[in-house]
């Protein structure tokens, strides 16, 4: 950490300053410059609040210069992490889509959305029982018998199966399911990340309407400092202004992360722009960004889908782009 | 509901359209325009998904016209709700001041600030006991001892209480809580707002940081569809481009909010900017605005507190901005 | 126009409404539902403000139903246009690449990149000349003496130049530029748009940093209006909050820009970014989602570049992107 | 500057970097810590690329700190700067109403608003005569003729008068405006605001939709720096998610722009918020937050009006709006 002590500060206001920061086990470089002093803090400074710092009347300005996660950070684990969830591998060169419907709605539905996105290449299936919505008044899932719905269609097809979690509590329900989802409205619900960071479930951790890459990271590093390093990362899109599409999908995170972090990363791009037609063109933007997987929407009758039948394809169409994305692996392979 | 029909429709695709409508219980009156169709859609119509509507070939775009929020609607509940909490009322033309620390440290400093804080005015003591932090490195909160420090600074000082809550497993030790904070990182843990929504107690909701003021009435509206009517709004600032400030509070939120909804509306000063010397100026232009209240962080020691010291007053500092608070109220009575 | 009268509005009130409207030369339908009336406005509704009728005290909300672009509009123009400069073709097919540094800065830099650029496929020649810089003391370009710069690299290697203008008496600098560039800080630079839309140049619009699509598309229609069609859209990022990259790359912008409009569209992965490592896979990714074009910044020597050093590539770190490219659009085509 | 190197980084590899610098005309402090080395750039550092510098392969990162503005610092000129535009001062304890319509339409319409905002306390007549629509086809303003009614309403109430310019050229028609406004969407056309800076007219710049306030201040630097420093700031909301409001009123930005520079700042609720109902309560928050001027839009008849009528308050409106200000003023005085 660098502080910057504002211009005129005497001698005796930088020595209890930095009396105080030695208080606090740092050691302090001073570097005093023609017109201001720069103090270097060297050691652990994680316990050292920089916004209370910053708010010194003596001090000008501060900077962190380590990065606050550490089991995350590509620094102290330079290779990339594998996590395999049912059997499939994502990160280190590993890629594989994720696909199934919004919700988990009948057994004809699901076991028919899971057949046919298998035949198009899909090595996950995916399916909502639990489904965070805007308004108490919209479905919210079938909860458990969705999550059994979900196991039936796997064991029918022998694809494993991702759903989302919104409640420690119901951990137990989850127990066959290969992977378990936290959604970008609880990104930064710690008491869950804390709970499952207890498990050795994988994890698919997706990114928060307006959470920064920063954040992003330590809230993977809340699940990863439980003991669970399974985590995978996915881009869903930010908040911004323009009404056009639902989300803003922010790809240029896919490369970025990829320094970051040695975790893997999938993209979400139905979530991220909310449109079905634009599905397609950003599914093999995120491949050719670098993304390590895909998680796409697949509906059998996306106009009657109990929700956000808006974002989803068809298993027609979901086999385009499939075979889409299989063309821009080999080009870049 | 309103629905409008892209050009050259025709009349069969229309006819199946105003069919599949009706089943799902809704009346279509139908307006054929010189080069558009516009149906308008009566009854009951928040089943109906807008976005899976508008995705149809057929559809140029869709608009609701009602509002998805009912309880906390002030269509249908014109009068000002006023919340009571601990004895203090908020809403109606009453008007309060929370302040305190950040996190409650030790007995000394939260009894030592409200102390301080009801000699300048405040009605009630806020304090931190399960603090959410972005790092899992960060300080927490004292949780359980936290809680029972507040309520012996209660016992002493008789200010009624407000704390966070993170996880309904936690609720039994909030019996005590006069009112119950949820965090700006779970306006949106919806399983959290239906454990409050069976509850009686009066709920702080604060808005996401990323959040509509739609969708902020919409989690109120989540406590409220369980029962509990009992929530006061708080505005805390939203996320933006500009690292000037930590957040941009959004004062017009405060005469919106009062046109959309009859439930008491405060303001946070302290979170909103991040910066101590913005609390006095953004508390005056709060109350200015309309505000029902604020809630204001003071610490006794704002450069050794556990946390946000950076953005907290001194007991001092907080008595000059609640003597300005009863001028600006004075002059507008 | 779809306009929605409060429940309760008087007969008399709403019949004085319609009168107004058809005093501004539109039709009205009335549809009365149940609960609330709504009007259809049929003809040419450009005239009315749709933010001063729903300022009216008997209206609910209001809709516009028609894109106020005509000439930018796909409806309207279903081909694809495809925008010729200096010879070489951009949309309807043809794509190309436009490289060069940030700002020209000498003689045998310009025409050292012209030529490396060149041997890598490029298509065009880009350099600043007039550069928009956030400080006044930061350096601005050489101006005219840029201008030929970049004609005399251009006759020296054949490529076709780009160069940004930044004020309409600066035209006749311009006269032997292929393509005008108008930078995202002038999007809506109205007086310089229709300054440009007299001339038959070929224009390269970038979008502003926190312009809606329909902003930008209203913003080539200002050119489009005065008569030159002649206009190429460009992508460049958008603000928002995360201070990781400079901006946020709206990829999905250019599949929806493909629906709205007919003109080209490419993609600038440099000012998007401000990171030179993320040009590779941000390039590949504007390809994969249907770009037109790409705008590269490359610099013989990024570390001594008069300005955006940052986010300039090699010579030979753009040929690496060229190749991947290719090969991008040869596993699509 | 501060720069900090990698771990790891050979002496060569630093000293190499070091000498770079000093060739650039700067000192250097090396501060060699436990794991990482500092580098402290001492002189002027405005010369240096500090993104260039980040992007060098042995950089961990580097941090500015001195701001670029220098003649709007208030560092340097502790001193609130008092700006006088025909006979009115804002700034230094003067406070000051400028009011009046959207757009310059008629005689009467602007002699009547001009009479009635007189009477209710207005300092400064505003009215737009270049208008800068986002659509070609809007109506644009009177332009000539808009500012000699301007004009006329002045030699008839006495109120010194405000509007905008667009465009450089149009100069010689602005000799006897009082107060030239520059609009948001032109805070960084800098040719308008370097032509600006050779003038001697008072300058209301007004904050871009998506700015930072570091932004703003160095656009006020480009027309300080070209020898005027009449100039007057105006937040006018910045862009956000939200659709409920057109803008973001940030009033924080009002205390800290007071603390970063001596420039009077006013503050523009109509443009910000859109809605004509909210000016009031912004209007009394702004000036409880610190501003030293309001700029709000009153029209003869809203409804009628040619353009932005939905924000436009009523002149009996604007009375209310008049009479609580000065109250807010007395109680705070």
């Amino acid at each position: 950490m660098i502080a910057v002590l504002k211009p005129g500060v005497s001698g005796e206001q930088s020595a209890k300053l930095i009396e105080w920061f030695e208080e606090q086990g740092v050691k302090v470089h001073v570097s005093n410059g023609e017109f201001q002093t720069v103090l270097g803090l060297i050691g652990d400074t994680s316990r050292i609040d920089a916004e209370l710092v910053e708010s010194l009347d003596i001090i000008e300005s501060v900077k962190r210069i380590s990065e606050p996660y550490k089991k995350a950070n590509r620094k102290f684990h330079p290779e990339d992490t594998i996590v395999e969830a049912g059997g499939v591998k994502f990160g280190g060169g590993n890629f594989a889509i994720i696909a199934g419907p919004c919700s988990v709605e009948t057994p004809e539905q699901i076991t028919y959305v899971a057949q046919r996105v298998k035949e198009s290449g899909a090595a996950m299936l995916r399916g909502g029982a639990f489904k965070p919505r805007t308004s108490p008044y919209d479905f919210q899932g079938l909860h458990e018998k969705g999550i059994e719905l979900l196991l039936e269609a796997k064991r029918q097809t022998g694809l494993p199966i991702v759903t989302e979690i919104m409640n420690a509590e119901h951990l137990p329900l989850f127990e066959e399911v290969d992977l378990i989802q936290v959604g970008a409205r609880n990104m930064q619900n710690f008491e869950l990340l804390k709970a499952l960071g207890k498990t050795n479930k994988p994890i698919l951790l997706k990114r928060g309407l307006a959470n920064t890459l920063k954040e992003f990271l330590m809230s993977a590093e809340y699940i990863m400092a439980g003991g669970n390093e399974n985590v995978i990362l996915c881009e869903r899109g930010i908040r911004s202004f323009d009404p056009a599409t639902r989300n803003v999908l922010d790809l240029a995170s896919v490369p970025l992360l990829h320094e970051m972090t040695h975790l893997p990363i999938v993209v979400d791009p139905s979530h991220a722009t909310g449109i079905a037609r634009l599905v397609e063109p950003m599914s093999l933007a995120a491949v050719a960004g670098g993304a390590d997987g895909l998680i796409i929407e697949v509906h059998n009758d996306p106009q009657h889908a109990w929700s956000d039948g808006a974002q989803s394809l068809t298993p027609d169409q979901f086999d385009v782009v499939s075979k889409k994305v299989r063309k821009i692996q080999a080009a870049l392979a």
